[in-house]
């Protein structure tokens, strides 16, 4: 790797989405698998959401190559009664699966009212709130559960056992507003933060996770080690209960505490899941639900020292979107190196 | 009232339930209304909701009898598309909606695969757990999201807006096990603890509630006149706007910030909602889901020091069953004084 870039590489979207999808398709990742994944990593990227980006290519690329993704799977739909999507992401990347699940669900629920998709035999799903932000964009109030591998301890308990297991909403808001978004994940902070404290050889806050032995750490490795603590304690970890049975006991997907790393290339497919509700407004809430929701908006405002949630993703999307985003040198050396 | 009883009552299952209908009919309170609202409750009583149980009678009954609440009011349901309800609770107590909800709910959702409930001109909905349980006791995986009178903040600002906006969620097990219900307010603590300490002129410690001015309180009475701070900070106060646009906005129903109280009888009625989701099990987990939660449930029982949500729930119900419950002199004093 004699060529690898000393320096930061900067990238407009669309030359930022060509460079990810040729690093995929050169590992077996068909064309529009590998990009529909580009398009999700690049969208996280500039969303201000790196642990979703540029970061994940190497890892996702060697998974392909080891056959732990299969990189040119074809998601499959079934709907079941009515409303009621069943997605077999096959063992490939989530977002092709994800990307059929809102191709299908914005016109089940404009017939039905409310359907529902739930993904199987799937991997990552990235940012959470990009997914649903897309079904509140075609006009759905859309809400999405995912479980990830293993990473938090039932209340009570010192072993990790669920995942980070998010919660993400959009609604869509008046003509000419991006949607509002919420995403979150249930631990009190987000896993990567302390992958990040380790990495740079820092201590971390103590309340953000346990040891193994379920006692509270300021070492990142111990935590890492150990559990992240849930949000809200007690009734984040009841409501990281919730989303496993929702997105991994009902669909049929491994729990969390059976599924395998989303980062490195070896054992099993992890074969998470995914459940993501769609409501079409117009069959409940009428033509007034737009306004009554900038009523609750404005008062919300109202309010000195309060936002909205997502506004900083959206001004870091403008700001990329306008000028470009730079990418680590490091992160470009990984990706060029997988061409050796 | 000279013979206010000095002592506390003891009540079978059916006396109590009988005790309380009869309570509320006298206020204008249609039978089979008067019926649903003293089951729901006492359900609640016996499983140690004291604060959704007796203690609500009189006040009910006074806002019977002003009209604030629609003691004759039949609930009218409207399903549009093939999967969502729209429930006009008319301004009548929450119960009877309900019950209207999930009678249909049950076998809609058994064609559909998913369905949902939207009910407006709501009132006080109680306990949570023991709509969605009922779901579940019929087959139904269920969550359901609740508005209430302002008690809660928006993140980063001082004056309530949101409800407490409780979520529920049930799930049925295996044969011979009761459901799997979690129930929890997204404030960190239920403002009911704070009226309680108000009552007994108690502190409650720092972190459950905030002042008028946004800064921490000890004093319930500061509290009562501030906001309650969510569970799990921003997170909560997220998951509460959430909640707030899936049970009144989406619903028709009043914002939590237009709402009134559910206790005086003064005022137009609260007008709040409820978002109901019901989804049948074997279209999307098949036969198979239930050995899969118990494999679920048994991981997470198989760590020390963990339990499941609502055991002691459960314990206090099977207790009261059993041996009936006494009920505090006070509020019987109440709810007989109510004839005079």
């Amino acid at each position: 790797m004699d060529d690898a870039p000393t320096s930061e590489r900067h990238f407009s979207h669309a030359e930022a989405v060509k460079y990810i999808t040729n690093a995929l398709a050169r590992e077996n990742v068909s064309q529009s698998n590998a990009l529909s994944v580009a398009t999700a990593l690049v969208n996280a990227e500039i969303d201000g959401q790196k642990g979703h980006g540029f970061s994940r290519v190497a890892s996702y690329a060697l998974q392909a190559r080891s056959g732990k993704v299969a990189g040119d799977a074809t998601p499959q739909a079934r709907l079941n009664g009515t409303s009621m999507l069943h997605i077999d992401a096959a063992n490939g990347f989530a977002f092709p699966a994800i990307d059929l699940a809102i191709q299908r669900l914005v016109p089940l629920c404009a017939k039905t009212g409310i359907a529902a998709a739930g993904l199987t035999r799937s991997h990552h799903c990235g940012q959470l709130g990009a997914h649903v932000e897309r079904l509140a964009e075609a006009g759905c109030v859309a809400v999405m559960f995912a479980n990830s591998p293993k990473a938090m301890a039932p209340w009570g308990g010192n072993a990790p056992l669920f995942g980070t297991n998010p919660i993400a909403f959009a609604t869509p808001r008046q003509e000419g507003q991006p949607p509002l978004v919420i995403d979150l994940s249930l631990s009190k902070v987000a896993r990567g933060k302390v992958m990040a404290a380790a990495k740079a050889g820092n201590d971390i806050p103590e309340g953000w996770a346990l040891n193994a032995s379920g006692d509270p750490t300021t070492d990142p490795k111990a935590a890492l080690a150990g559990s992240m603590v849930p949000a809200g304690d007690a009734k984040g970890a009841a409501l990281a209960l919730m989303v496993e049975i929702l997105s991994a006991t009902l669909t049929g997907a491994n729990h969390s505490y059976d599924a395998t790393s989303f980062f490195d290339a070896e054992g099993d497919p992890p074969g998470v899941g995914q459940f993501i509700i769609a409501i079409n407004t117009s069959h409940i809430g009428g033509p007034s639900f737009t306004n009554r929701l900038e009523t609750l908006i404005e008062a919300i405002l109202g309010q000195d020292g309060t936002r909205l949630p997502g506004e900083k993703r959206l001004r870091n999307r403008a700001h990329c979107r306008a000028n470009g985003f730079a990418v680590a040198p490091h992160l470009i050396t990984e990706i060029d190196g997988l061409e050796q």
